[in-house]
């Protein structure tokens, strides 16, 4: 006699582990696994679902995609109250940019969850933009708009979006931040060091000390980004001292 | 002395008409009705805010096409469990089509809320759908995601969307009821008078008598889409006749 090895195709410890890294990335907690499990499911799986249709995450991903662009129109519908539809539509393609999607994913290391019977590594970058779309998708059904809101408020506006920065009025806050040292006579300090810590992918950390005194640290997947990201935060910061140089 | 005319630019009486003519669109009460009257602002009336930004419908039309465009996917995601990300992309194209929205905008009548320096009768016929698409984002605006889920639903999916039509599995509800009386050897009539009512706009109605029996009624603003709804409603009705015959 053989005893199924899994009962109900279910498999406690994995879920487990999943349901933990989900909730890690959403920063709430996810009701409905299985439609995460489905955000993550690449098509060469062949997966079907019990009504016999194709079952991966491309329709999430046409939802998701939609979701985003909604989303992000809000937000600038309310952060540019003088900017026209040409204006808004120019800045949301920037936001949602294929190469700027890819970039999300492959910082919260999406990758880790797809199911797939392709080697990762045979994978284009595109994957990174899918599986974040399909998982926007995933939390619209999960848990509603209002949820959907709050992820993309803390996961793409909140450290990606910089309006300034898209509209090319500021290139690089590094730059802007040495610039102002320069001119103050004032000593600085990128201090840049590997911190890859429990994530996967590698990442870096910078802490950008002035006249000896950390003012600003951040944490990135490249030097160049952390480093930036840094500035950024140190570039607000001083924005008053800045401003009146 | 001279008396200002509108103090606070307020019109009781018209503000009174104008909020009843859109909660009979909506359907519901509308809350902050500044923000529809921005969605019926045409550029040419030339207005601004207090902080001095361009005020029209354009902006309002950039967050509701958004708007409509995951309503719209939410929608076929569940409607159509079956279908891939390349079949619900057109599915969803030829819904929310430039022309589709030109019907719906002009159907509702929208175009007699309209402020405009120039006389409406310049107006090409996308003024109708970028003033549906600006009522979408007005709604947003005023009542949140569900309520313009609700209007879209009651305003576009009910009286409208036909997947099997927009499949081009079925190209005509008339021709189809037609053929099953030819076939059951039943007579059939379509009674079509003029039915304008209180809308500014002319429309149609039309009674479907089979054997001298009612069975369907419309109204719409041509007599063959009242000809086309009438038959699809009849359709409904006997569709367990004519899946037998």
């Amino acid at each position: 006699m053989v005893f199924p090895k899994n009962i109900f195709n279910s498999h406690p410890k994995e879920d487990g582990d999943f349901f933990l890294g989900i909730q890690h990335i959403l920063g709430f907690k996810p009701k409905k696994l299985k439609i995460y499990k489905k955000a993550f499911l690449h098509r060469s799986a062949n997966k079907r679902d019990n009504e016999g249709n194709p079952m991966n995450y491309e329709r999430l991903e046409f939802l998701g995609d939609a979701m985003l662009g909604t989303i992000i129109s809000h937000y600038l519908y309310k952060q540019v109250p003088g900017g026209d539809e040409g204006y808004l539509t120019k800045m949301r393609s920037k936001i949602v940019s294929r190469e700027h999607l890819n970039e999300l994913g492959k910082d919260l290391n999406l990758i880790q969850f797809v199911e797939s019977r392709i080697p990762k590594s045979h994978f284009g970058d595109n994957i990174h933009g899918n599986v974040f779309e399909a998982l926007v998708g995933a939390i619209y059904l999960d848990r509603g708009y209002k949820y959907c809101e709050k992820f993309i408020q803390s996961r793409v506006i909140e450290p990606y979006v910089d309006i300034e920065q898209l509209e090319g009025k500021v290139i690089s806050y590094k730059s802007l931040v040495i610039e102002w040292c320069q001119k103050q006579k004032k000593s600085f300090n990128f201090d840049v060091y590997e911190d890859t810590g429990k994530d996967l992918l590698k990442h870096f950390a910078v802490k950008l000390s002035i006249e000896e005194h950390v003012i600003a640290k951040a944490r990135a997947t490249s030097k160049k980004k952390a480093e930036e990201r840094a500035s950024k935060r140190a570039y607000f910061a001083l924005q008053n001292k800045i401003d009146k140089a």
